[in-house]
């Protein structure tokens, strides 16, 4: 009566899994397929791609610019993209993703570079927009792997790159250029002139990227802030003469795209900050994003009105902050920052607690102080926590467990829903449409964002006028191709590859889909191992058979059910296993997979992974 | 360098897991503890207890009123509340919840319910407050444990709940009493009289419940709304009534708890469906829950207005819309359902689909039309999917996939990030305000929601003027206990489990902490089984060992690691195996599963579960 799988269980295989594997365009194929059916569908697709080539008016070529998304088009995060003209290639970013519930045990996604890496040599530079992980966070992975190329980004960005190839000990291989948002790049057959955008970092810019078909806008996460904290605004003026310098193509962040209006600005927020300052009585505990340099700076200011010192906790939220600081984007109060020793000599509305964790993730500095377990900070009556982020979609239960542990210790808490406590760095509808009014461009691509984000900004080109094949929806790997006519065409290149790659662990890219999907049914319903000892020349059964089982039942209490098993096993090994059909016995370890794991079904109606191990004496 | 669960891992414990074992009270022992830990803590707290026990002026009796909760205080959902007095019980509500992502596999949670069997001669009734899964759901795994005791409830959700019986073949067994809510119901010391609330299905009551020493008001999942889809508001008049009789403690829905304002009207949302109907040209597919028959009404409402039949799918949308049509809650237009056969003789502006599946769920029906292997349902170009519901927290990626999924077939979306097209059940602050303030309430203890929204209800509490030490923020089987003086104080009974039961496939209860904990071991990290076969006297390894091993990394490339993990179990054998110390192997096991254990995580830093087996031949 009840079915796997039917009432919201997590491991519903919901985001199309597509390690190492190029993409089927249809949903259907993508969610069902098993794996012998997928090779099938991609063998055949690789042949009908021949046959689908551009024939008509449109011809590839050597002499177009090719638009190569490697990530973040289906997903927010892994944002990584390429262009190419003639020999020449330059990357933009190189971000990572976090996995969702069906890939357990995987510690990040990034894209996969294997195509690249192949044409590393005509790689002329790497381009960072802005110091975020889902576009710095795989820089120490792919960077080695394409040879080391030379890096240009803004001067947070660099520090912040810098840092963490220091942490992987690769410090000194890439040249990591540290340009102004004046100076103009050339690469090969790019022309890079930048842009402010705000965002909730500093040091963000936007390209413009002058290729020999036309100019490329690139407006990676951005979003229109008047009064950002920092003061220092979008640069209207030079988007605008980018726009009437006309702009072939434009691609722009899609993450808020189905929000109507316009994202609260940084300095509003700043409001918000300074008022609940005002108001609390005791501890402060504010949990954020180490890398939003602006918050943390807006959180200093509220500080030091109120006459409180902080307390900086979290490895990464120390190491920003140091960053931040050395390379001047953060202005701090002398002696405003004190080690969690000192807190003893403040009362308790001298203190404020700065500290990662606001995706409730278990390690961070937020869940350690919820669970009791940080080691200088413990929650106690009176202490207000405000989490100043919005969940990642797929932390909400995490940000809720952890809000429920610090309110059980009896902290109060502020978040998202009980008040404006946070601002998205994101684009909403109403900027969306200025950026694409004042770049006026061609060609329309919307990028970072997940399937329907994409759609829904695309939709919103079309409002502001641009004609609907001019705007392209693409998915990771697909690639956008002008050609010198202006004539722009998506097309796919079996030679580029456009999966995920997992890193777990010390590994990167050795759990694929197979150890996943075998994760994802031993998470279900457990695994299930017989041995079975044989005689080698009489094939008969020494031993009774033996049961080794985890995460399928209660093995004590259900001794009735494992003695009836090995009796239904040693029938098959006396009817089936009496010659060795096939070596390593795999007819008998079939017939055993099969039956047992059908009368386990017949049993339990719950499917454990089946193991038949033959042993030969 | 990189550790496991450091970045958004989805198998952080994150919830407290207590199947069977009642609660720690401090969050850090909760989470952290192992299992022999936690035992002892649980044995030391059950030797305090008795110490601990009121010993001043208040006495604990038979004559005082217990309030238990069974569930639903420490989540969204399982929702049960037992109240006695004397020789009574009565039980409100049997509810289920839906698993998070730290219980891999499971299908449903339920209240443990062992005290409440124990006691079953004692029940003198169950009363259901309304139609919903998270009240209803668990009636038919507990009531045949209770003897099945008569069930009081409204038509409606009679109703519902027959159905439910009738699916697991439990028909006839408790007799379901249908009342009417201005019926007068005595059980034992209790009587109860109902008042009509406000909630996404109609037919919801609250409880006024009179008992010896006062009367308690049980304000189940409710909201205001003084313009409902079936035209029938809150009776106001009643509450106040109950206010002015003298209210000892109201029990009241935190769900919505950390919203401020409130809630908009469901006329209101009625209003925005009307609107989107009449713009929209092609087919509609509207999705929400199958309960929500107020919405659908509405739903069918919009469509006879706009001359477009309705298309039913998915089978609880079909049996409760059969349901509320029966019994007169649902008014339709003759001849507006059709058959999905008879779709083609209808232009696409005059069809709509109503389907399950807003919450993403892989089999129902918005997930397979969004995946392409619905029966007859096919997205084309032009469709719009209007999903008319908020994620349940854990569901936002499966809705987003399918929502991306549906554009990728060509539908336009609408969804509540989009438009306003859903409004919750459940009270905001202002109304949650003024429930308080109508009933005047001595004691107050909010229910219904995870423990930082009963807080948060609290704190509303207090703001309201209930004293704090008069509000309860409890866990499950915390008991409040109330004397005939009036005194009332929390309390723990060690007798009173309050853990929960799992559902799995059949099983119901034998996947416990172990068997959970032991999924999410192999989800993360796979599983490694170590076969050694020895002879039984010489203790000597007979063969090569064999391993065994998936979701740990793809074996075919690791050749080198299989081969020196053989190498090193040899060694172990060899140096260790040469006396049997302990029976079944116990000493060597232990060595093999550390010491390999150890040279994995060296080798990979992931920490499969080494599961060594030692065949005697």
């Amino acid at each position: 009566m009840i079915r796997k799988n039917q009432h919201g269980s997590r491991f519903s295989p919901h985001r199309p899994s597509k390690p190492g594997l190029p993409q089927d365009s249809k949903p259907a194929n993508k969610q069902n397929a098993s794996g012998s059916d997928r090779l099938e569908q991609l063998i055949q697709k690789a042949t009908n791609l021949t046959s689908s080539l551009p024939t008509s008016r449109y011809t590839a070529s050597r002499q177009n610019l090719r638009i190569i998304p490697m990530g973040g088009i289906e997903e927010v995060g892994e944002n990584m993209t390429v262009l190419e003209y003639g020999d020449d290639l330059i990357v933009i970013d190189m971000g990572l993703a976090f996995p969702d519930d069906t890939m357990p045990g995987v510690d990040y996604i990034i894209p996969d570079t294997k195509w690249l890496e192949q044409n590393k040599r005509r790689i002329r530079g790497v381009i960072i927009t802005h110091g975020h992980l889902d576009h710095i966070g795989a820089v120490p992975y792919i960077l080695p792997k394409l040879g080391d190329p030379p890096v240009y980004t803004m001067a947070l960005t660099a520090g912040f790159i810098k840092k963490r190839l220091e942490e992987f000990g690769l410090v000194g291989r890439s040249r990591i250029n540290v340009l102004t948002k004046d100076d103009t790049l050339a690469l090969g057959s790019f022309k890079i002139r930048f842009f402010r955008l705000n965002h909730s970092i500093p040091d963000s810019v936007g390209l413009s990227i002058t290729t020999p078909v036309g100019q490329v806008v690139y407006a990676t996460d951005w979003k229109f802030d008047h009064t950002p904290a920092d003061g220092k605004p979008t640069e209207f003026d030079k988007i605008a003469k980018f726009g009437a310098e006309g702009v072939l193509l434009l691609m722009s962040d899609s993450t808020n795209s189905v929000k109507p209006g316009y994202c609260i600005s940084e300095r509003e927020l700043g409001i918000t900050i300074d008022r609940t300052f005002s108001e609390i009585k005791g501890r402060i505990i504010f949990a954020n994003f180490a890398t939003s340099i602006s918050r943390i700076q807006q959180v200093f200011n509220a500080a030091a009105k109120y006459n409180r010192k902080i307390i900086v906790t979290g490895r990464s939220m120390v190491n920003n902050i140091e960053i931040a600081l050395s390379l001047g984007y953060l202005k701090i109060q002398p002696k405003i920052v004190i080690k969690s020793e000192q807190a003893k000599k403040y009362p308790d509305n001298q203190i404020v607690v700065l500290t990662t964790g606001s995706q409730g993730e278990d390690a961070a500095g937020l869940a350690r102080i919820a669970r009791g377990d940080h080691k200088t900070i413990k929650i106690k009556k009176g202490d207000t926590a405000i989490v100043s982020a919005s969940p990642i979609p797929g932390n909400e239960r995490a940000v809720a467990a952890v809000l429920s542990n610090l309110t059980r210790l009896g902290a109060h808490v502020i978040y998202n829903k009980t008040l404006d406590i946070h601002t998205s760095g994101h684009a909403h509808q109403e900027e969306l449409k200025l950026m694409i009014a004042l770049t006026k461009p061609k060609f329309f691509m919307p990028i970072h964002g997940e399937h329907h984000m994409i759609v829904t900004h695309a939709e919103l080109g079309k409002t502001m006028g641009i004609p609907e094949q001019n705007i392209f929806s693409l998915d990771n790997g697909q690639i956008l191709e002008i050609n010198s006519a202006r004539e722009a065409k998506s097309v796919e290149d079996p030679k580029i590859s456009s999966g995920y790659v997992f890193i777990d662990g010390l590994g990167v890219g050795d759990v694929g889909e197979v150890v996943i999907r075998d994760r994802q049914v031993m998470a279900q319903d457990g695994m299930f191992v017989i041995i079975v000892t044989l005689d080698r020349r009489a094939g008969k059964l020494i031993n009774q058979p033996d049961i080794i089982s985890r995460g399928f039942i209660y093995m004590k209490g259900n001794d009735d059910l494992i003695r009836e098993v090995k009796h239904e096993v040693r029938k098959l090994v006396e009817s089936k296993g009496k010659e060795k059909l096939e070596p390593n016995w795999a007819f008998l370890r079939n017939i055993i997979r099969d039956e047992i794991g059908e009368y386990l079904y017949q049993k339990t109606e719950r499917r454990p992974m089946v193991l038949p191990v033959i042993i030969e004496v």
